[in-house]
């Protein structure tokens, strides 16, 4: 135990220092108080630390055993969570995040089966709810792991075994109360496990109606029991699946239009599904926006040349401003943050990688926030936009919008007086004029 | 004139002749009347030979200039035109396909403007027409190019301009007519420029918006006309544009479901498109059939190696036999067909290549048909996925998918005899099964 | 271990039933005696079972726990070894193939360092080799383990610290010298570690001559103690790093170039790996035989839409026998053999999934075989390829080749008489001639 | 002509106004007489317009038909070539760059046969000569465009006619003859066509031999004319071909290596090419400098969720930082320079365009060098690298590297006192120093 306690004994807690400092573990951007549109930067990015990348994994690949040698993990059951849990909320308050997420097993004494499951997460619940009073840390979401025990191989939801879903509502169940107890402002569903590896052995049909019946059971129970925040699916095309149902925003949309969600249930979008579902993040935010259903973020980003889920640290200036853009301009968050769902490398084994990683990961948001906000204020970009869609402002427009049929839209043109002018799209100046924000 | 009228004088037509045949201009699986799970061959893949590829397309790459010198290429406006039809007509004969597909701007004298192309237009229809009732050939589809033309660069029905969306609200009604005329199956929409270059300089939800709306007015003028066959969108993630907005089957579904297109507008998937968005083509087989929106089919293929549309004939057994399962499974077409829009390479510059692209493709399928329907009527695999899925059937089953709570299902968990025991999901002895039939 | 010893008993060994059996535990299509271009089928093949994927191997993926549960996984150290060895004997015995592989890792017991790494791997050769004098089986080759443990995190031979290097130095010589004592046929390097995470930390001169040195170094070594066969690298663009050095057959050429070891190494091409690489599996071979450096195959295939190393069974008629043409056409194997590095799936838990995953594979390499065979000896193919290139042959390709200037070249054409004329690729013609085969 | 004459009548020479200027025609941080790590930043950058994109293009695209409408397209023959002339020279003095680079059909009037081809090519060297006279813009490389006539539809070099080869050769004899009279710093290959469609129909050790022997025939070439020079190969990985032979940059170096290129051949590497490969750009960079290849640089970018070669300007600051750094650390360009290979999109139709893409393109790698030398001058990161690696530099690596056997380490690592410490790989710290110099 006494390595634990001082896994984090020698970081001093983050400070904002300025981008011109030479601290390494110190923010160059983040000044949470600093007010930007309006708002406190904290509350613009309402950035959340996850706990399974940072505490529950050893540095494992598929290639080769963990890495990490991190102390509290050598110890074991409620002991090993008791002692995570502290590691973890010190690593919490030295950075200076507002928020944490967790799924019932990160935070939890192992367990084999269903009954010590539910044992083991409701007796870790009293220790979290006392470390979130001492350190004023929140809770931004919670959710269950339904997909790394071997009963869910086959799928949580979309299990051809119904007694797997059983297991499923459960660890839903249990961990939904849980969330609402501590106060989390959002619930997350990811279904690792819910798509199928072939076709073949697949009855698609009944996997999608077991899904979309899973998904109005937990909106049940939710405005059961009183959880005002939304339920959050987190798109992710394939992996560990060789297809997962929820692939991205635009597909989860018409599933969620098919089974009666709209109402309840939101994204989560992360950064590296959606470049594995072959889509850059501001077309997945930009489309959760318009479709209404936009709801949090997990923060991070995959590799361009590796095709699996790297988790590794969003720090890409243009990537991050680009994405951002859409973020300000429609309004940021309601209930949802910045869970930053990204890990050290596995050769970052020190206790300050953990901290290099978020330290760069918070500052890359708050660069990026900075960037977007000062293009969308300054006006620039904002009125070309309007000014390139005008016509449909106009008589013709709004004419074709609403009361035209396709006959007297084609007989107005025969009759003369359209005669479109093509106008530069002006893309290289847009461009040039994002980075200039940079 | 002499040169287009003996383009394909020298071949015979493509008579069937069995698996063993030496000749390489005859087809060894395509049997039109063998009657398969009680249809005609002919019946089950209504195959269509597309217009622009074999007589439209010149061989030309971004990278250099035509290489076919088809003899109809040196003639002009309506000449050519007619000429067109004459060669086109005669290789589908030739062929011993049922149907054909066009886009407007295919069979028709080439318009500089908006006028012309109504006017070239409509003159070639009586021609074809009679072309038609003289050799027995159908319509499968037709639809409108609003892609080609610089004034769709920015978009069609998307266009920043609502000048160009008249245009191509002129085009759609006119190729509409068209196809109702010539007694089409189905109307195709694909939007090669419905989509953006760059969110940089596009109103993604206005952009949306205008999709919706013209589709409307496409599905309100099909009941004017009494157009009794279904509007097909034709998915495809990228290519020319950025990003296209009728990325895949589940997309597009999302995006009907939106604007309450769902009962007028089905699926025209292609083969390559699907492989662009990252999705197996049985995925989006099976997919469509699940949401209710399959229709017809572009066959063809793409190259895994490649990220462009190369459009090539579908000839993968395998591939296909996969995707055939799903076809026979579901039942087949009612409205659709396999419609051929492959191209033969741009080396591929004699007439002969063009029978040889064609037949290899039709046997292609012709065979995946039969492997598939073996498969599907033999049992053994229906069998398989009937027992795997049986537990929903049960009453545990029935009872969670229709009356028992998240909390029902819990406490009965809690309560005990919930245990589920993995099976296997068999997955390599159901891929040998599959490669026994082929 | 009583479970250990049943776990395949009620699995009579395979036999060679025809293409019509129902039997799916027969073989369809190899019949390892019939004689095929004047070599047995066996003889063609050398398949190859390896150990780490069927019997190490416990289900696991990065999401989740194994599911496989087989029981010698329940023992340990020695004791598991020799388990093992048993189980996996027995399998390779049943399924009737006369070759095994593995890493020093995979047959031993495990150690927690270097001095108990030398001692286990020593104390299992003696079980090894009176496993084979019992069964026959031969070794197709062995390979050192230096990706997984710890140490080699920032890799093997290219660790920046060069005591890494020389642990990899002492694993390597082991394991050649038991490679050496077992009769293996061929010597496997394969650089799992040898790359970079990011090349903001790597020297990449620095890796690149550690690594030509480590090379050298086992090439030395071989002559030394007489061992025959060749060293064989195994390429493999990324995974686990971002990037591996060994990235693909023509990448590696040049580094044997480089570092003068042409006469030594060839290469073990991996089907899958080929994928990742972006190039398909004929042109690895096709590419390995024209450089003169191709030696062995691992068996298996990747998944088009994932972007991960899947190590599924190999069983795509049409690949395989594309890929199938160029094997035939250079002559096969001399040391080489095909190693099934391929997987069950994580659902596939049953004893019998081993089975079904290698019969498949092992079928679909007799039927590629035979269908490549059947067109190489046909001529039609072949003859094509020679006609094509008969230029060359002629006085004008043969000057320019061994004789002419530019300059001389250049002026002949300006003097007139090089007029090229256009042919026919044929692609089409060709694509359909294969799948006759089939 | 007044059209053409005007064209760009309207734009003031781009002038250097710094970072804060909100002037969108002029540049932000490419001030050419500043002195970065003791050498101006434009002999630092070497930068050069390209004729093809920005002079020949007319914004076609496979979907579509042209959309720029530049008043020099509507002209003929050679007074189309010298108007076009005009234009660009007015181009590349206004944005103020020293040089220019062209295929040998850009420049000139269209032919229709090789004796046209060598008579217009051959006609306006004078005038390019006069023009270059009167600006003092300089010739950065020529090229032979041998992949878009149709004669080179199989193949230029690795045609199977060879009278293809000599016609090759002819275009490459002339343009290297051009280049050196212009004083061209380098001369370029670019195999448009050297590749293949389908394997099917091709013979690979062939066709490896006639691209050796073509390079061999213009490096003597070369050596008898006194060209000073390098020749510089263009790698690509496919498009417009299924697969080039001149994949990337290690590829081409074990190429050279067998045809004994090495000494007069290096590389023009593409950023966009590079993509296509699965390469990051900076690995590219560092490969080519390590090989001892480096040569020039094509800046542009593609796109990663499209997988054609889109040629977009290279705008990324973390991108060009990442692969600044190797530019600066091995002492940047000898004879080669950055040559935008980029084009703007096809919406982007005036004149103004051209200078915002160009602009933009030459502010980033300012920029991008700006920031790499900042962070390869101050030390931290070459210290922290050079300490990663410096055991190498000790009597044990040393010892390795140059003495000891496998068996001499194998029995020092087993003789103890070699026991490996893990150490942190660093890299989020890593990749925020970058991102503190941006
Ligand atoms: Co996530
Ligand atoms: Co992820
Ligand atoms: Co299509
Ligand atoms: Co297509
Ligand atoms: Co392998
Ligand atoms: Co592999
Ligand atoms: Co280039
Ligand atoms: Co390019």
């Amino acid at each position: 135990m006494t390595a634990v306690r001082e896994y984090f004994a020698h970081i001093e807690p983050i400070a904002f220092e300025g981008k011109d400092t030479d601290n390494p573990l110190a923010y160059r951007y983040y000044d949470k108080d600093r007010v930007i549109m309006g708002k406190r930067m904290e509350d613009h990015l309402r950035p959340a630390v996850c706990y399974w990348h940072t505490f529950c994994w050893d540095g494992f690949d598929v290639f080769g055993a963990g890495t990490f040698g991190r102390p509290w993990h050598e110890l074991e059951g409620q002991e090993m969570a008791e002692a995570k849990l502290d590691v973890a909320f010190e690593f919490f308050t030295k950075l200076g995040v507002p928020f944490f997420t967790f799924h019932d097993v990160d935070v939890m004494a192992p367990a084999t089966n269903m009954k010590e499951h539910t044992e083991n997460f409701a007796r870790i619940l009293d220790p979290i709810e006392a470390k979130m009073s001492e350190t004023g840390l929140k809770l931004l979401w919670g959710t269950a792991n339904v997909f790394s025990h071997p009963r869910y191989m086959s799928g949580a939801s979309t299990n051809p075994d119904p007694e797997v879903f059983a297991c499923t509502a459960m660890q839903i169940r249990q961990a939904l109360d849980a969330t609402h107890r501590l106060g989390g402002s959002n619930y997350v569903l990811w279904g690792g496990r819910e798509g199928y590896e072939t076709l073949l052995n697949t009855n698609l049909n009944r996997e999608l109606d077991q899904l979309g019946r899973m998904l109005t059971l937990a909106v049940e129970h939710k405005h059961k029991i009183g959880f005002k925040g939304p339920l959050l699916i987190e798109p992710k095309p394939h992996e560990p699946t060789k297809h997962q149902y929820d692939r991205d925003v635009s597909t989860i949309y018409g599933f969620l239009s098919k089974y009666d969600l709209l109402d309840d249930v939101k994204m989560n979008i992360e950064t590296n599904h959606a470049t594995l579902a072959g889509l850059p993040m501001d077309h997945e935010m930009a489309t959760a926006y318009a479709l209404g259903i936009f709801g949090s973020i997990d923060a991070n980003r995959g590799d361009a040349q590796n095709g699996w889920d790297t988790d590794q640290f969003w720090n890409d200036p243009l990537d991050i401003t680009r994405s951002m853009i859409h973020f300000v301009k429609n309004g940021g968050f309601t209930t949802g943050g910045f869970n930053f769902d990204a890990k050290v490398r596995r050769q970052s084994i020190d206790a300050e990688d953990l901290f290099h990683g978020h330290i760069g990961g918070l500052d890359a948001l708050a660069r990026g926030l900075i960037s977007a906000a000062a293009m969308v204020e300054d006006g620039t970009w904002t009125n070309f936009i309007d000014d390139r869609y005008a016509g449909w402002d106009g008589q013709l427009g709004r004419w074709m919008m609403t009361e035209a049929s396709l006959e007297d839209i084609a007989d107005k043109v025969s009759g003369g007086g359209i005669d479109p002018q093509p106008k530069s799209g002006r893309q290289e100046y847009l461009e040039n004029l994002v980075n200039a924000y940079l």
